[in-house]
């Protein structure tokens, strides 16, 4: 695209470097930027400031803005029982549910020989050492159904097998919602391998 | 979404308010963020700052770091010929193609009654002063085939109706590219009315 103006070529170069932001779109914002009042701008510019005031938890490596995450800190919470996570956007899924009030653990990410992420690179020391402190007494696994996610599930159940931790795992199986003739085959399949007894109010 | 930190949540804030961002998005842009280095974080908000710098090229109303903008100052361009833009957009798209040495005139939209835009809120005034000035032989509409572009369109040339300035319009008819069968009705009928002598080399 050609821009006439370097300033504006600026911006819509530094919006175009976001993620799912291409020029065209960088430009849209752009050229909705300038007509924003200086206030707006500044109210941008002051949020984006604060990106290094945002700190990872010590304890479950969740975003927060003191040392220790909200969740963390929530005694109405089970802090026992620890959802294990692949990344801070699934706490905000699970939490989004409004079915879980226990604690997290993070990640960042799973094991993936491919792309050279290896155990070393996780937070798996320091879940461990929640689990040696005898802070824990059930683990649930929340990572992806994928072959990596299986192969970091396999992983950590063994690295925690010396421990007293029960380990549970998410269900898996047909969604609600979802037809049945248009589920895969691998999930179907296994939903019916996995069938439970059925009760009126489901698990309860 | 539930998101724990304060800071982070106003990262989000501020780029779900641009257009075309939704809030998963801002999400994925605010954690992208925070795993960049503070440089990057720094050069993002030097750019942003710099919006204050941009400013309407005084003739031609196309933004421009100067008063005067990098089209309206070329003098190997043909500034007796204006072109008669909605936008900047338009400028672009146009500049894009390579086809067009001439100069600009933004009108910053169209005359729209359902949208409360009246001629006294286009830069009509300045265009009809650069015509008064002597300045201009030819002014080409390219405006949208819209009922509010036509509308526009036939004001202005009412407008300029007294001055010498020669006025044509952008050819509108079937797109290079196109299929017949799938071209609407109106475009292809009025291609039809509008049919040219068949030239080799196109209109040379």
């Amino acid at each position: 695209m050609k821009i006439q103006s370097k300033n504006l070529e600026s911006i819509v170069q530094a919006f175009s470097d976001l993620p799912g932001i291409g020029q065209k779109s960088a430009l849209r914002i752009a050229i909705h930027m300038l007509s924003q009042p200086r206030e707006k701008i500044d109210y941008f510019i002051s949020s984006l400031n604060s990106v290094s005031e945002i700190k990872r938890c010590i304890h479950c490596h969740n975003l927060s803005d003191g040392d220790i995450c909200a969740i963390c800190q929530d005694k109405s919470r089970n802090q026992s029982l620890i959802c294990v996570v692949e990344n801070i956007q699934d706490i905000m899924a699970i939490e989004e549910t409004g079915q879980y009030r226990g604690g997290y653990h993070v990640l960042g990410g799973v094991i993936s020989p491919i792309e050279g992420v290896g155990p070393e690179q996780l937070n798996i020391e320091s879940l461990l050492d929640r689990v040696n402190k005898g802070l824990v007494n059930e683990i649930i696994m929340a990572i992806s159904p994928t072959i990596d996610g299986e192969t970091t599930v396999y992983y950590l159940s063994k690295m925690l097998k010396t421990s007293q931790v029960r380990i549970s795992q998410i269900a898996r199986g047909v969604a609600f919602g979802g037809e049945l003739q248009y589920t895969d085959e691998i999930t179907l399949g296994r939903s019916i391998l996995a069938r439970l007894p059925y009760a009126v109010n489901g698990n309860d």
